[in-house]
């Protein structure tokens, strides 16, 4: 009866916000929280003895455990915690487009993480809600990695050291730093991008990313918004994936002539974020990556986000 | 007539500090400031029209300006200042051994350049100086790398993102920091060192390398002493170059019992630092390190150490 007795609600509604990973030096590293789109899940206990997804909105994902994102995860969560399966009706409201590059995948990861743990009284620690969440990722990419879980359950900007063990490190970041992000509708695999990817890379390019990857985590703690423009630089992931993403370079020069700091591909792309000081800045980034995307007549949609220092939160709930 | 109106002092005695640099995960980026052993660098006006090596003391160097670091920076000052050479006298105190892989030849290099710039009434900014100090590792080394100059220059944590333009960044480090060194009597050239370096490495070795790179700039900012210690891992470089030094995996396994965070090759060795928490460590540590290398038989020195937070200064001087 223990699984009773820690059971702490009866519904819950979880937002997860979407996710900048591969933050130009900081490929598989750097990942930080933009303040929307979001994902949303609701769990609701139910008079089935199994876990079923009811309905799915925003995209069309296979209603099977097994093959979606949130349904893994919640079984991840029951093998991890011992506790044992109940009956459980489950909502997925996706806000983000899957496919994008801002953390789509990970946000309904995250978001079912955060849920089924906040039904169960929050008795997984933040470490074990990323490692399940990974198990979506798994999922949705073919790799367990941490980038995009680790922000949208812990908001703001962070750096993930090692996956085993898993080792997450919170960089402070400063209160003006704003994101300009923009997705263009173009399809683009993640098992594309990173077949394209070499194995190998010169001693050279690899030690002036991680000059870049010390000095941007320098200029993230020091509020040092000159420092931080000057290390956004990837010598290595960006020239050979930048192709893929028709207009990426016009859209670069654009941003960067509107007073962007820098910026590159989130994630795998399609989407490029900028990161600029100051809201006004930021919104002007936007607009001229749009303008540049118009004339190219492709569909787009932008975004001008803080970091968000939040991550997945409780929209609501309704206690046993 | 203008280079008389500059000159401000007729003689200085400067010190600068020995340094280690390839601060484990952070290969040709990452160096810091001892307070222990220096090298002093003393300048005269003279009578003659033109620059001379009158002494050197401690190392058995040329006394051809053209073949000595300290020559060959004050050269690069005249250059550099558009001042017109004046006569000089110069004195080398080498209180670091050549070959240790503590910064020797940066340390009189860096001595030079601020001695020099003293007598001219600190003429050239820090940047420059660190530029003209350069000179003299490319004459030592055959690169002009500024990661043994800068903290020689500045003193402290710094970090080297990019040579050209010259972009050094100062890193904050916890008080209780401390560094334990020992130097191995082994004759080790820098030139053999490097090449034993791979040209190429692995994309997942090099990612691993940045994430450490990143999480070790924020221990440091964050004063984690834990997470410094995590993020002392060296892929890259250690592996291929650590069999060169007779003991070293004994020595860095001793001093990891004896409570060391982690440490590594220092520079290019043969020296091998560690850094721990708090001075009695510190300390334990050099002392098994030193056991370590007497019952291997080799010839050593130790040095417990701060970070110093001082680079290169003035030890006396006189106006003219």
């Amino acid at each position: 009866m223990e699984k009773f007795l820690k059971l702490k609600k009866r519904e819950v509604i979880v937002s997860a916000p979407a996710t900048v990973a591969n933050v130009v030096c900081g490929f598989d590293v750097l990942g930080f929280a933009l303040n929307e789109p979001s994902d949303l899940v609701k769990i609701s206990l139910s008079d089935r003895s199994y876990i079923k997804i009811i309905d799915i909105k925003g995209a069309d994902l296979s209603y099977k455990l097994e093959e979606n994102v949130v349904g893994v995860v919640l079984q991840a969560f029951f093998e991890v915690s011992g506790i044992s399966p109940i009956g459980l009706d489950v909502s997925i409201f996706k806000g983000i487009p899957p496919g994008s590059g801002i953390g789509s995948s990970a946000a309904s990861a995250a978001s079912a993480a955060f849920a089924i743990n906040s039904l169960f009284g929050n008795i997984l620690s933040n470490e074990q809600l990323i490692s399940i969440a990974m198990v979506g990722e798994r999922l949705a990419s073919g790799t367990a990695h941490a980038d995009n879980v680790a922000p949208s359950i812990l908001g703001g900007f962070t750096l993930v050291r090692t996956h085993s063990p898993l080792d997450i490190i919170r960089i402070p970041f400063p209160d003006e730093l704003f994101v300009s992000v923009i997705h263009p509708q173009i399809e683009l695999k993640t098992s594309d991008s990173r077949a394209l990817l070499k194995a190998k890379v010169s001693l050279k390019s690899a030690t002036q990313q991680w000059a870049n990857v010390g000095a941007l985590v320098a200029g993230l703690f020091s509020s040092d918004y000159e420092l931080i423009g000057r290390s956004l630089h990837d010598e290595i992931i960006e020239p050979e994936r930048s192709f893929l993403i028709a207009g990426f370079q016009e859209a670069k020069k654009v941003a960067m002539e509107a007073g962007a700091l820098g910026g590159g591909i989130s994630g795998s792309g399609p989407s490029i974020f900028m990161l600029s000081k100051g809201l006004d800045i930021a919104k002007k980034v936007a607009k001229e990556m749009s303008l540049q995307y118009e004339q190219l007549a492709i569909e787009h949609t932008s975004y001008v986000n803080m970091i968000s220092p939040y991550g997945a939160k409780l929209i609501s709930s309704i206690d046993i």
